[in-house]
Parts: structure tokens; C-alpha cells; sequence
């Protein structure tokens, strides 16, 4: 069984695709997504086109690649599952998945060595029912229901994208510390000794019954900060300034 | 506490925007996700921008409803979380979300009562560092690093998106019946019953020592299919034809 590394990306195929422009913008958008067999069904406007080069910006190579085929039925014959992607529901006994639904199946299909297609419809019209029969199954991305409309090359991407961060690794967040390091909590407690040990001096912290309570909330102010060995070092500097210790820096 | 019922969505903030079209390409992508608050600070070709209005499709509305400011500062100045969208490491410390990450965050402070926007920056530039540095976090939407380029539009989309689904509740997969009942196993057994005593009957199922394993793999083909009960009566239909018992339906 292969693994996941050499899970092969699901193909697109536009069925008749009318804009050279919405091609290219479909195979950029593919290209966002680490998707790259481009199939097109009987292209409006023949092929190779060349507004689709034009608007397909770093995806030329996708455009120079794509197949055409006379029939969808020729185009999906190589594929074992096929999603066909729709903005509503169509009246055919099929599963419905979302966008993110449809990137679990399919990562676990090819995973297990299958050949997958996403198919899409052609500018306003969408896909006909005769081809949503020719499919396994349907994906409606959930969207504002005020405003679901979306053109071929939005739809490539919202689907495309589920697909490539279904097998992306990328933290929810991290702190962006460009090399630097973060500060330990020792480093930080000198740091806060020291404002402390400032505050006392000029008796900000004068009051006793207030000055446990503000000490714990002036702590929490850097405490929460993840703040790095850098920013620590900055502040030190800033302080000394204040107190006529530092030149400027 | 407002409950997450209330939460106000996102205001997308677009700094220096140039091109009319791009902007209403945001305020389409907005209304898809259900975002309405846009912001624009210094529009290079001023405002209100017809091309804005003819590329806007379905989101007049928001395009009509956009506030332009002159600086970011005061575009920001009522918000109390803000993320700028970035393509790259930007070399500053401040924490890096994911557009789903963004997406959690943004819905917890949201539900909360925080009023959060989202930074977008000009076409091919980007946001500059400065504009960065006024932003709580940095968004960064995980793509192919073979290409990350998008438009405004188009993150706009993504990160919209993933604010969309993190409220939405659409299973990942559903049968569409349209109506249609889900066939009981009772009903799929008398269908089952039907076609295995008929194959006995023609001796289909002669050799014994493989009639049982014959049966099960019968039963699985149509077990697993998810069957309506109207696909059910439609196959009985077909047996009932191919052995003259019915007329065409």
C-alpha cells in the first residue's frame, strides 16, 4: 500500500470551460494548492489558449500540460472516485461532501493508491446533471447561504486549498521570532526585580496592602508576552535611559 | 458575555488598495463568508470606484457601505485585535497563525465582545512592515511553497473561509436524498431474498462450496450502497423485467 508521501493529488477537469482566463486562474489556483493534472472537456474556445497562459501567472507549466478530451466520460476513465463540485443540492442520490470533508476522503483514497478527479462546471451553468451521474460523489463548499456564488477559479481554490492542508503540518500558531530566542523565565524575572527594585526606590509601590496586587498585574503585563531574549534587552536599555543611566542607542 | 450567536465577524481593512476591480473582488469574497464591515485606507484611485461596484456581483451592498480612512491608525482605532495577512516571514516577533488557527482565535475573541479586523495589503507589495507592526498577529495561509502568490481577492477568500466554517455546522458527509427514505435492512433483505432465490432457481449458485461466498459478495455490493427506498422498488422493477414479469416504467 503506498504511503501518504506518495499520495497522489486529485486531477481537475473543467467541463466545458469558457473563459481562456477562468483556465488560467484555475491552474494558478492549483498550483496554490500542489495540484497539477489539469484535464478539460471540450473547451469552449478550442486549445492551447492563449488568455489562459496569460492570467495562469506561475502556472504556466500546468496550462503547457493540460489534456483535452472530447467526452467527460473519456476524461474520467483512468479515475476510480471522482467528486463533482456544486453550489446546490441537485436532486441525485449521492453523498455530499464539505470541502474539508471531501479532503479527509480523498487523502485516505490516495493514500491507499487511488486515482481521484474533482470536477467542475462550466461559467454559471455549473455542471449538468448528466455528468453529476458520472461522479461518485458531490462536494457543496459551506458558504454564507446570502452569497454562495463563486467562479471556477475561486471553487479550485477554496477545494484545492482543504486538499493541501489536509497534508499540511503548519501549527495553528507560533511566535514568529526570526531566529531569535526566547527569553527564559529567570531572564525575565531579573528584568522585573530590577523594575521593582526601581519602583520601591521612588516608593511607586508605597501603598502595602496595594503593592503585592500591583506587582502581580505589573508581572502579567511582560509575563504573558513571550517576549525574547532581544526584547528583554531592549527594555533593560530603556529603563536605564529613563533613569539617566544609558545613552541612546 | 455575548453568546457566540452574537459575535460580529471580522472587518477586512484593504491598505492602499490600487485597482477598482480588486476591491470589489474582496467585497464579493466577503459576502460569501459572511463578513460585511470593509475598510479601505487610502484607495489609490479614490472613492467611490465604479470598477469596484461592476466586479462586486452580489455584494453591492458592502461595496456601498465601505468607510475610507486616511491612515491605518485611524482605519484600527476602534478594534481591539487585529491580524495582518502576510505571503512571507516578515522578521518581526509577533505570533503567526494559520488562516484556521485565525480562525479559532478570532471566533473566541469574538464571542467574547472583542471587535478584531483583518490587514490586507496592496497589490503585488504586500503590507508594508510598518502597517504589520500596528497588527496584533500575522496571518500566514499555508500553500504549495512552490507558489503562495495570491490576490486580494483571493485571501480574502481563504481567510474568510475559514472564519465561515469554524461557525458552520454541515457534516463533513451526508447522502443527498432529496426526501427519499433511507431503505430499512428489512427491505433490503427481501430485495436480497428475491435475487438470491432466483439465481437458485437457475442454478447460478450451483457449485456449493462457493454459494455461500457467492451470497456474501451479492449482499455487500448492494449492503454498503446507501440505498432510498425507491432505488430499492427501481431494482426490483429491473429483476421483475429482465425475468418478463414487468412492462418498460
Amino acid at each position: 500500500m503506498p504511503s501518504e508521501a506518495v499520495a497522489k493529488p486529485p486531477c481537475v477537469i473543467l467541463c466545458g470551460p469558457q473563459m481562456g482566463e477562468n483556465i488560467g486562474a484555475c491552474a494558478r489556483a492549483m498550483k496554490n494548492c500542489g495540484l497539477s493534472d489539469l484535464r478539460l472537456v471540450d473547451p469552449r474556445d478550442g486549445w492551447p489558449n492563449p488568455a489562459a497562459n496569460a492570467m495562469a501567472a506561475h502556472a504556466e507549466d500546468i496550462v503547457e500540460a493540460a489534456t483535452v478530451f472530447e467526452t467527460l466520460e473519456a476524461a474520467v476513465a483512468d479515475l476510480s472516485y471522482t467528486y463533482a463540485t456544486t453550489a446546490r443540492s441537485r436532486d441525485q442520490v449521492k453523498p455530499v461532501f464539505t470541502a474539508r470533508g471531501f479532503a479527509q476522503d480523498a487523502r485516505a483514497r490516495a493514500s491507499d493508491g487511488q486515482k481521484i478527479g474533482l470536477l467542475f462546471g462550466r461559467e454559471r451553468e455549473g455542471l449538468w446533471n448528466s455528468e453529476i451521474s458520472l461522479a461518485s460523489a458531490m462536494i457543496t463548499v459551506p458558504l454564507n447561504p446570502g452569497n454562495t456564488s463563486l467562479n471556477i477559479g475561486q471553487a479550485v481554490l477554496l477545494v484545492g486549498y482543504e486538499w493541501w492542508t489536509a497534508g499540511d503540518l503548519t501549527p495553528d500558531v507560533v511566535l514568529e521570532a526570526s531566529g531569535a530566542q526566547p527569553a527564559s523565565h529567570q531572564m525575565l524575572d531579573n528584568f522585573l526585580n530590577r523594575l521593582i527594585t526601581d519602583l520601591d526606590e521612588r516608593s511607586f509601590l508605597a501603598i502595602p496592602e496595594k503593592r503585592e496586587r500591583m506587582i502581580r498585574n505589573v508581572r502579567n503585563i511582560f509575563q504573558r508576552n513571550d517576549l525574547t531574549e532581544n526584547e528583554i534587552n531592549t527594555l533593560h536599555g530603556i529603563f536605564s535611559f529613563l533613569k539617566g543611566q544609558g545613552g541612546p542607542r
